[in-house]
């Protein structure tokens, strides 16, 4: 579904595919097809939504192991884009990989319905609130803001643990949430099961985090794909160092549970859906 | 129509408004809205296509600027952003942009009818190619391993001056031509008005950059809000260079003509989108 020569330079295709193509778990395409297709709705007319998400997620991961922001040397064990290609080609794939979502998004086959086209529209809105500034975007903002004072001054901000579950649920959560209600919109869910799908995310989502810090501070690079214990040697705020490794734990088995109910009242305890949530906890890398 | 406080945290809400407040010729919104209005459309209708080209095109400003590209110092007048708020928080920001110009173009208030929801998906599909790794990412990435050797050794490329126009056609022209058709879709005009439309503003794209490129080489700092001669001083293909200043101005001439004789047969040749195209050529700043 990427743009490829020669319409696209070979030089930004090949920038975009070398992120993209190194795999990684895939959880946001996979959360947005199991949800479409937990409604009951055709899993084929949720795969834009899936795709562009993934996009989504690798430009963020390009842009935030550059040099200006986490500085990583090592993301799906590969050598990060920047250290191949060099830092100004990086921060252009990301905004290629961005853009290309949204155009993935609202590419429409001439047989389209309306409701499909009001459908597709109300995705990109959910896509575009989750990933930018009040969202992701934002909660990257947040993170690099407490790294280090900025250079008109603005001092470094400490957050404290309701800050950091605020940062999470902009930086990884708001995203993951959109992966199933995109999902659930494109499978042609009802209101109420979309809100109860959404419900859920949310605790997936917090889950996801607070299991990629136990990871970070557990982990080994070749399970990870990333360098390990970063995040605590950079001083970043990770719930284990705010909480301990065995309440870490006990929060998010906490979320699993509240997912579940969620999912009960609309009827989806048993879905696939539910399984990607238990696998979210219960994974070793 | 940005976001703001407290949906968005504070340090992105900032950096965002600080280079799009900075001001610029707004020529994009500008074309979108005299395209909407030549049509005889609404032009409230296409404010929000408007505004969004101009997020887009400030987005690229902010990346383009920073030290891993061109490492730019001024824009707008004013010091670029990675300056003022460092180089993690001016990508950040030009991320957020980027994103939010989707989210603005994919608002829908509650009365919307199928034609204008339809139009929005196309006027996403069409800004999202332009903005993309076919068009202006696309172009900037051509600029870019023209200017130095990338980290792979792959050499820097010598551009003819063809590659040099179709490497312009992409980094500036398209999201240029996006803005007349963008205005002209959401202003319902037919598919042939937007044909010739699209012809016109592919001309003024063009006469857009030679009239930058001479601007760049006669301009100073304070009419142009940004480093003059730059471009030249970096060895970069500018018209004045490979055709002199007497060619350069001739052919910006050339393109209008040929801008006029698309719109002529659309009947827009007295249109206030041929207004705009005029001052594209004889504009000193």
């Amino acid at each position: 579904m990427l743009p490829s020569p020669p319409g696209c330079p070979p030089v930004i295709a090949d920038a975009m595919r070398y992120s993209l193509a190194a795999g990684g778990k895939r959880l946001r395409p996979v959360l947005c097809l199991a949800s479409a297709d937990s409604v009951g709705g055709d899993r084929s007319l949720a795969m834009p939504a899936a795709c562009a998400l993934e996009l989504i997620h690798t430009y963020s991961l390009i842009h935030d192991d550059l040099p200006a922001m986490d500085n990583d040397s090592l993301r799906r064990g590969r050598p990060t884009l920047h250290l191949v290609a060099g830092d100004g080609m990086a921060i252009l794939a990301g905004d290629g990989l961005l853009t290309e979502a949204f155009a993935l998004l609202a590419r429409s086959p001439a047989g389209d319905d309306a409701a499909t086209v009001a459908r597709k529209l109300r995705v990109i809105r959910v896509v575009a609130d989750a990933a930018g500034a009040t969202g992701m975007v934002g909660g990257q903002a947040i993170d690099l803001a407490c790294a280090e004072p900025d250079r008109s001054g603005r001092p470094a901000t400490a957050l404290d643990a309701d800050g950091v579950r605020q940062m999470h649920a902009r930086k990884t959560g708001a995203l993951i949430r959109a992966s199933a209600v995109t999902g659930a919109v494109m499978g042609g869910a009802a209101d109420s099961t979309i809100e109860s799908i959404d419900a859920a995310a949310a605790e997936f989502g917090l889950a996801f985090q607070i299991v990629d810090d136990i990871l970070d501070v557990e982990g080994v690079s070749a399970d990870l794909g990333k360098t390990p214990g970063k995040d605590a040697a950079a001083g970043k705020p990770t719930y284990p160092a705010l909480y301990g490794l065995a309440t870490a734990r006990r929060m998010a088995a906490g979320c699993l549970e509240r997912a579940e109910d969620a999912l009960r009242t609309a009827g989806l305890a048993d879905s696939w859906l539910m399984e990607i949530g238990r696998w979210i906890v219960h994974r070793s890398s």
